[in-house]
């Protein structure tokens, strides 16, 4: 029997279960289908479990640093009780998540789906119809297609990982290699990241990412830049990755080479959706090329990044067109960050920028044995700010540090109220707090 | 034989230096007189050096809450470390700042400095005439006069203590004492916290005071309050503080009552200054009672907070005062916070207000069990917000937290920028962060 609803939505992930309540709110029916765990990838196995195991990577970091500084004594991060940390957050998540969904009135369907021939979806035995689709699926890890590719573990897996092998390894050098790595050896793991080329972590400032991973070089993190995996062999209980001149057993390998849009099992191709590698095309109404189907999140194809906070304002952005919003999405500064020990963040325009246009100024600022890094004795502490010129704004900022987020949140704000410089010089912060810095650095 | 100078500053504080430095720019003859460390408190034996101790106490605290969540090992604090890393950056502070003067064209005078009956600042040997002159000598903490009152130690004392004695007192529950009372207990001291009446932190929302004081109960700090300390003796080689009903032997005593404007030798009755029991009064501009006499920082009889970053701000606003501006001196929000674990910040107009005031909206949050404080399992986190109806923005906002500094720092941003809650909820922040809390906060 086919049931029908004013908008069935294809994902349980965070756009998809904020959008269903908003709707809710509105008083439409609402059906919400999901073929995994009900809160997605970010709750489950994204961003919040990532950054409950980066709190052994902070603490035991921390201690070390503070290490004849005025702390005596030594701790290790003990990886069951941390993963049972983990899970204590995370295994509630999807239950929780579904009943809340029910609760508001929203039916589930916990099935694999896709649209059919006559336009529906198929969700199980179920046939759902709706005024309106939105899909919102999201992306999973990418697995190089090479010999042995079996042998890949994910960035699920890791997050799930019951006990830390001694030696692991990370294929790919982009935000969840770095973060993953960082976690792998706080916890004790003698750790490998191998990246294809010299530019890990493309999208940040190269010469921050580069002091980074000298740092992290230091400390015992083994870089293999410019080198292809080519195959993976299992030999007893390691594996033995292989290419060019190059071969490296491991007790265990992750490929952490991105991200795929979970477009290919949903029937697209039977309601006229188009997508390309990047995902669903959309266009500024979030509407697909099937003018009655909607795409938000991960799945999205764009050169935005995909992250927890976007797909939040894009399901924000449909509750509002679904009532009656006429308005295109338009989206403010959005700061992405590499988690670790340093973090490394980001936000509006790079650097490079002021190297090709005139209209903007960088300034560099090296705060390493500035009060508030020394405080703590951090190793590293960088920032660089895009200055516009004409405007005196903020208009970009990079920040490398263990707090890099503190100072990349406030950056944003400056940037989306276009706060003069000498506006925020006005400003009176807490003192002495890693914010009461930023005037110094502007 | 008499100096002339287009300004004479005495104290060289935070404001001192600032101003000194900006009025150089302006190509104005300036001179500093400063009777003990020139960079003041702030540097030398307030907020820095306090912070620097602080933390101690924040990683200790941190290992103990993670402990079985992933973290094993004890640490704890080494306090004769702990002071060598503090007095490696307060040590050079005073030559630096003198020198950083002097290598700009200021003269520095390193002695007490009074105006005399002509109307001219003796320092020393020297009479310097002004064409203006600033006072900037700050604040001194306050010593209760009772019997045994030449016992009590103060907060300049502790920041530069080589052993911490195994059981020490704090007479006066301010932000001084809260703050050296959690350093002392960090380091292994037992504690013991005086106070006066029912009512600590009085500046800030009393439920969270309480709440703070229950839980620093719970760690062990010995709160007495409505405890009036009338004497002090010295029995052995302790000290025995009495009052009615009350003894309490203890191996230090601290007196954290407060702090007093210096403004009582530096001869104001010879130029006309008038000042109170809060300080030296001034008008809209910084003016004293006298015309050519200016004031600013923590010696201005003023109900603003006294904090470093009023005084910079105020020392900036006399440096365009001074070049030409008319402008009166206007303040954005001033933040407060008393740093310990937990933190307890505000901003604004305090919650109290919503009780009396109908266009004014509280909202009442308990963080703890939120992801960002389970995840590093912090036992206490709430936020009191509050919110003006009518504009639909934030006015004001209470935190208590090991981290509220960087949600007071968010708040006070919104508040100056009087950002509506719909065009903060906009913004999009890195995710998962306190700052991205805050959306939940409003």
């Amino acid at each position: 029997m086919t049931k029908q609803y004013d908008v069935v939505i294809l994902g349980g992930g965070v756009a998809g279960v904020s959008l269903a309540h908003s709707l809710r709110r509105q008083r439409k029916t609402v059906a919400v289908v999901e073929n995994n765990l009900y809160g997605g990838t970010c709750p489950n196995r994204g961003c919040d479990p990532k950054k409950i195991l980066l709190s052994g990577l902070e603490v035991t970091q921390l201690v070390d640093d503070m290490q004849g500084n005025g702390i005596s004594g030594k701790v290790k991060v003990n990886w069951s009780d941390l993963m049972r940390h983990k899970r204590q957050y995370t295994n509630p998540i999807s239950n929780a998540t579904q009943n809340g969904l029910a609760s508001d009135g929203i039916d589930t369907y916990h099935e694999n789906a896709h649209f059919n021939k006559d336009g529906l979806l198929e969700a199980g035995d179920d046939l759902l119809s709706g005024d309106k689709y939105v899909i919102a699926t999201g992306q999973r890890p990418s697995i190089l297609d090479i010999p042995g590719k079996q042998f890949f573990k994910t960035s699920t897996d890791f997050l799930n990982l019951d006990e830390m092998p001694e030696d692991v390894t990370f294929v790919g050098g982009g935000y969840i290699g770095f973060e993953l790595a960082g976690i792998a050896h706080a916890a004790g793991a003698t750790v490998h990241l191998i990246h294809h080329n010299d530019r890990p972590l493309k999208q940040f400032d190269q010469q921050l990412v580069n002091q980074a991973v000298d740092h992290l070089t230091q400390l015992g993190i083994d870089f293999h830049m410019n080198t292809d995996v080519k195959a993976i062999t299992q030999v007893g209980d390691q594996f033995v990755l292989s290419g060019d001149d190059f071969r490296l057993p491991t007790d265990m390998v992750f490929c952490t080479a991105g991200r795929v849009p979970n477009v290919d099992t949903i029937g697209l191709e039977n309601v006229g959706v188009k997508a390309d590698r990047h995902g669903v095309l959309v266009n500024e109404y979030l509407q697909t090329t099937n003018p009655n189907i909607f795409a938000m999140g991960d799945v999205v194809s764009t050169k935005r990044p995909k992250l927890t906070p976007v797909a939040g304002y894009e399901a924000g952005y449909l509750a509002k067109y679904f009532n009656g919003s006429t308005e295109k999405i338009q989206f403010k500064a959005i700061p992405t960050i590499v988690f670790g020990q340093p973090s490394l963040g980001q936000v509006g325009l790079p650097s490079s920028i002021a190297t090709d246009d005139s209209r903007y100024m960088l300034i560099t600022n090296d705060m390493t044995s500035w009060y508030s890094y020394h405080r703590l004795n951090e190793p590293l502490a960088k920032a660089k700010v895009v200055i516009n010129r004409d405007s005196e704004t903020v208009v970009g900022a990079t920040v490398l540090s263990n707090h890099a987020d503190y100072l990349i949140n406030i950056f944003t704000m400056m940037i989306d109220q276009q706060m003069k410089i000498s506006d925020f010089n006005k400003e009176i912060l807490a003192y002495p707090t890693f914010a009461s810095d930023v005037q110094y650095l502007i």
